[in-house]
């Protein structure tokens, strides 16, 4: 029998880490108190995120936000939310979402601190992060006890899925997400079970809310019956939770919790198949500009291959200081020979595509088949490696890869894999994991 | 300038064949009175066909009808019929359309004897040969003197082209097709300029007559409103007719006409493919049964193969005493993984489907795709030779050829073809000829 009260002590913050959080955050929160009456400005800091309501893991973040009076404009919210974040984040960095924050781990763990507005209420805001103190006190007010430790499970059940996070790279469900399931169905075993026996989209809230919606996952905020807390979430990590859950309850096995996907790769056997490997330095841009733009840059790559005739069968990329994208191919040689059509016999334009194709070109025609004029030319685009240099020559691969283009280091291999990051990528691809 | 009746001249039988061939035919019919009259027949022999109404060219066939009255019955007639064509035709051999009838070359060129009944409209008629006598009588009523000359040259522009010939082996225009195009254009080049600016099918006749039909051609019989004389011409065999008309009008030469279509086969270049060749023995069986049985042949393989993944290109055939069957592949090598698909992940069968695809089998996967799950397993059947094998096993290929696939030699060329007759014909694959 799998014992889930042992799964969520391994997980969880042990009592020295939940003091070390506190003192931190309690400490942060206090300069910036402090620093806001030394300068006179209207603002209230305020920890929010997993940290502040008990559903954190090991190692969580610290989200701290800065809750402006609405009198301030939006730059000066900005500009003061950053001099007050460096004041206390002596190594913190600039990052940005919808506007600007500060961002350090100069304490051991990532520690965020974002200035917003306060409301009372979600119509009333004026940037997308004003809500997120609203969420925190949504779930403190609904989330018992012993629920914070079941939305701990299942976060750590979809993290070994590879499906936790709503960012970009993942396209999954965000810890918010996450802690709206259990509210909703109350525990960890719950929820699995309604969403292993699913079928089609997962909705949570009022016909009247989720009917103008379109996605796999609409789940209406409580906060905001305007907005769809699920919108992130893919088919593939709603499909993966239904898979994993059915597994799951047939056979249930604390295998299924983790705090990431463990690799496993498949043995690395010839395929016969052709792999080509493009590699180059990453641009120096955050993960949720570069993963799109890699995703986006693979499948204009397969788009372009399939014009001129080339199977691409798999694909796969994996980031980190260099990005590898691996392109799977039935073969990278075609024949030399292709076939073209003309118009139908009855087009007026069929006598100038005579006269075009009366040369050495023509390997075989011209012919008629049923109601048009074929002919069958040399396909000097043969040879894949070729045909990718055209395509990378004109491609339009996102304005970051365009300027490292020239960088590309493409490499190709018949029959097993090179020892990649990339590789290991394509090989551990299995669900569920 | 092209001479049309130098073209008429040089096809037509000339003085010498044209008496030659009234002698025979009136000798055939003085004998077939004779013995009718001796043996106390009710039947009366008619020459019929392009003989009997001055449209034939060089060498063409001598048809005789010999047309019962109505009072016999159906097995008498045909009975009588051969044991007539035998008493003229002394090296006759029966042969078989609609019921049975004597046929010889004894004469230099074929003589066909066969048995009908006597009707005066298509309404009456008993057999499918019974219309053939009307359809003379119509055209001798409706061709001027002239126009049996326009009659030829377009029998003799098909021809080049490859199209005229209602037989399976053709599935073109008929001589009486091509009479009707005449009676109802005028002329050839009225014919070909009509046709060659047509847009979709080719319909001659009232209306409330062609409307029942479906084909590309419907040409509706004068002697029986209720047939489409057309119907066996294909789309293929109009739209070069098209076609060809088209380039003839632009540019009119005398190589547009002749008694068959010229080969004139392509340089035989390696085209980065691989041909198969299948070679056996021709059953004894009539052109118009073998010809359709190979086309099916075909398909059956072609479609057989695209399970297995195999991509056909192209085919071929001849039908000499030996058939010859041409596939050409893109690759006769496929990967040796192939993507197996799953059930969605919602059905449940998705666990018996993990459970079947745990073992050794899986190259990679189980994975999730959109609402779907894969497995990647080894393809055992990627070499063409042993798919081609396994598909011959069990794949019906028609009554006559099934009996003869021991015999099958199965013969692979990677490069340029062998000298073979479906290499020429694969070669010569050209419109217009």
């Amino acid at each position: 029998m799998i014992d889930l009260k042992r799964v969520i002590a391994e997980y969880s913050p042990d009592i020295k880490e939940t003091e070390s959080v506190k003192k931190l955050s309690d400490d942060l929160i206090n300069k910036i108190k402090e620093y806001c009456r030394l300068q006179n400005i209207n603002a209230e800091p305020l920890l929010v995120g997993s940290s502040s309501r008990g559903t954190s893991l090991r190692g969580a973040d610290i989200d701290i936000f800065i809750r402006f009076q609405r009198s301030y404009g939006i730059r000066e919210m900005e500009n003061l939310g950053l001099e007050i974040g460096h004041s206390v984040l002596r190594n913190g960095v600039e990052k940005y979402a919808e506007h600007p924050y500060v961002s350090s781990n100069e304490f051991g763990r990532k520690v965020d601190i974002v200035p917003c507005f306060i409301i009372n209420n979600a119509k009333e805001r004026l940037t997308a992060v004003d809500r997120t103190p609203l969420h925190s006190e949504y779930l403190k007010a609904n989330l018992t006890m012993q629920q914070k430790d079941e939305v701990k499970l299942l976060k750590l059940f979809m993290r070994k899925q590879g499906i936790y996070g709503s960012e970009l790279k993942t396209n999954g469900f965000s810890g918010y997400v996450t802690e709206l399931l259990i509210v909703n169905y109350g525990s960890f075993l719950s929820a699995i079970t309604h969403i292993s026996t699913l079928k089609g989209q997962l909705i949570i809230g009022e016909p009247e809310a989720t009917k103008k919606f379109v996605s796999p996952v609409i789940i209406i905020d409580p906060t905001d019956q305007q907005r769809n807390a699920g919108a992130a979430v893919s088919l593939t990590a709603l499909s993966i939770l239904k898979l994993s859950g059915k597994t799951f309850l047939r056979e249930p096995s604390d295998s299924y919790f983790g705090m990431a996907p463990v690799k496993n790769p498949s043995q690395n056997v010839d395929r016969g198949t052709t792999f080509y490997i493009i590699r180059f330095r990453r641009p120096e841009i955050v993960d949720d500009i570069i993963f799109p733009q890699v995703q986006k840059m693979i499948s204009t790559l397969t788009r372009a291959s399939k014009e001129y005739s080339f199977n691409i069968i798999n694909t796969e990329y994996s980031v980190d200081e260099e990005i590898q994208v691996l392109l799977e191919l039935e073969t990278d040689i075609l024949p030399s020979v292709k076939l073209h059509s003309g118009p139908p016999v009855e087009s007026d334009n069929v006598i100038p595509f005579l006269q075009k194709h009366s040369g050495n070109d023509v390997l075989r025609g011209p012919y008629v088949m049923d109601g048009r004029i074929f002919v069958e030319l040399r396909n000097t685009m043969n040879v894949y490696d070729n045909a990718l240099n055209k395509i990378l020559e004109t491609a339009d691969l996102g304005k970051h890869i365009n300027k490292v283009k020239q960088e590309f280091k493409i490499e190709r291999y018949k029959g097993k894999l090179p020892d990649l990051a990339v590789s290991t990528n394509f090989l551990s691809k299995r669900n569920p994991n």
